[in-house]
């Protein structure tokens, strides 16, 4: 019985995390798909929206769980018995902050291991950050999310323009 | 059950493979370590010798396999029904490759996914072409390479000099 | 007739910036120098101090037009009927930065081309921010601006202090 | 009239050069796409080959040149009265030797421009050598290369083997 | 009489910068250790604080002086009338930062050299930002930073929460 | 006494290894450059040649002893009871294999560190090779090396064409 976990803020998911999701949840038994909770950070979606937006977008993968956690990643995986964290990789930026990240993560916790998956290509543009701010000047960022989701997202991004 | 592919030159072996063959077999039900047989290549060590160095490094693990393999790699993971091919990343170079080749393989099988793992720290410096450059002027590459097939490879790189 | 659009925060105009318009220009039938109005970051300048010095920086160019834009620079190329976006680069973490931005602003105006040329080495360490922080410890920066808008520049950033 | 040089050793041709032509050409009243007759290396193709292909696949492009060149560039652009050259790059491997090429060119000749645009994502992972390295082991490059020219391609490789 | 200068926040100071100061100080006659005191930034540390911590981590080493300065670092270089600058370098992201400040530095200096060691490998995962958010969330930092400042230290951001 | 070692091949020395020199012989009380030996590679100039060469261009630093080794640089650096390795870093490609060379240095030998400075932007352009490809080219290097040997080098390179 594998079990993976694949962190982030989800600030909101994207098709990239949607992919990397699909991606390693064939890899493993249960992957736990992770909502950070960052006090200090000031998120654009509540932490209930993000869960409803990415339950709504990995309902069809039934070993997909979709959870909320706070504190240290190492701490988390510990509890939740996990051997793997995913990561996905768009560019070598991500991979040398990603890099660095692993190393933390297996000095917190020894039994942890971080997988990674690159990006696909023709979504390795997409963040959470640019469907925001391309949200918020009007541009069309329907190709950016899951269309069941979109409608939602739109309205979110406009409530709090 | 989950099947993985290490694939490589493997020549010879050293620790850095040797380190993540161990990380990839606890993520996988099966770890096929395929030492590629390139005829065009003039490697120093034989198929044989390879396999042999490997399987003497591997041979605690009971869910790695090592067997040799030509042709395209997206050919033979197909063959070993493989969920995933397996590759360490040292450094933002090696990313890049393996990023390109990660891209190349999917497009040849698409039911093929390429999992990375970071090097550790501390054996990121350590390729087969150091160890024998190293090995041939003398020095000591005792730390590079496992400690059971040090005396062989020496053996072997001496009458290769 | 090719339309090329040279955009930027130019907080304030550097002589990289004059660099990247001069080269550019020669490339082009016209050259818009599109200073984005972004409301919610606060920049050092206004957008009518940030015109005025890249007018004086750009006068002996006849082909290069300064204007401002605001929302999405896709549109706004849109409405220029523009070939292309010119851009300068000065490290690898720009050209991560900007191949970026060319993807996601081919997804909004799929007639959008970017091009971009590298910066010249010895105007490579320089930014706007690198200018105002120079600035503001008392440092010379004469040599990172041009001469005509020297003593502007000085006067402008003394009072913001 | 602005002339531009898309230069290369197209050994062969593939998709992801054509791509750039194209959007090259858009940008430009000519281009050349000139052939490097480099002696000292052994290319697959043979000069003529290599031309008959990029005109067969550029033929639908009227302000496309294909030439052939040896020597410098720096020269040959001087001798084209060329504005600029044209590169495209795929990662930041790609970018810092293009970088370091742009920079020896001007020095070479201070009126020659380099411009780069960035590899469409799902082409950036193609390259002569993969497509020749995967032809050679009887895998599926039809996605590579132009389907005029593939069956040419495939028999060339065929003969070389 | 050769003189360095190690500069940087030390919010707080972390074995990393240690060990650079251990290995800078066998490689010139006088180290200075010196703490930028940056009146925009709000670091968690006073600089009495960060003084107090680095000299306890740096007592055994005769030829290290602590310090602060403000302004510009070329000018506080030419006040030591120092030799050279000296960094550490833990990853690609790092050396382009380092690569652009020595840019400058000798701009500002012509007499400044700057220098670059690379991080410890089993070290290269720690920062200041990293020690404090680790700390916060209740992690063990024991490995990152010196046994004789971590329970000041502990007291100190515990009392920052 | 502080003992610094300028390893290369030298293949031939250009204006970029003279400005590194020059730099590192102000930081050190002896520096060595070292020309290495390589049996199994095919150098343009003889041993006898590069260092005559490169003793024409440092005969003004009176620090600089021009010298050959073979073998391992560890060796010889324990051998010399050197302080530092002094290297060059142009761009992050080099810096990724410097930082590789020196972790596998100081495991060969722990006494000994690895310095790097950054090119000067204006010569970082400027690579052996390239000096010998313009060269052989007939275009014009001669801001590539040292004016004293330029006329000897130009006469070395048509010899061996």
């Amino acid at each position: 019985m594998s079990v993976w976990i694949y962190p982030g803020s989800f600030d909101p998911i994207t098709l990239g995390h949607e992919n990397i999701i699909a991606r390693g949840a064939k890899l493993c038994d249960t992957l736990y798909v992770a909502v950070l909770e960052n006090h200090s950070k000031h998120p654009t979606f509540t932490t209930d929206e993000k869960i409803e937006l990415i339950k709504e977008c990995t309902s069809h993968m039934p070993n997909v769980v979709v959870e909320c956690f706070s504190g240290l990643l190492a701490d988390y995986a510990k509890q939740k018995d996990a051997d793997a964290i995913l990561r996905g990789i768009r560019n070598t930026g991500d991979y040398e902050y990603e890099h660095n990240m692993s190393q933390l993560n297996k000095k917190l916790n020894s039994n942890i291991e971080t997988v990674f998956v690159c990006a696909e290509p023709e979504l390795a543009c997409i963040s959470s950050s640019s469907v925001k701010e391309i949200a918020k000047l009007g541009g069309d960022f329907s190709w950016m999310v899951n269309k069941n989701i979109y409608n939602k997202l739109k309205d979110y991004i406009n409530r709090r323009k």
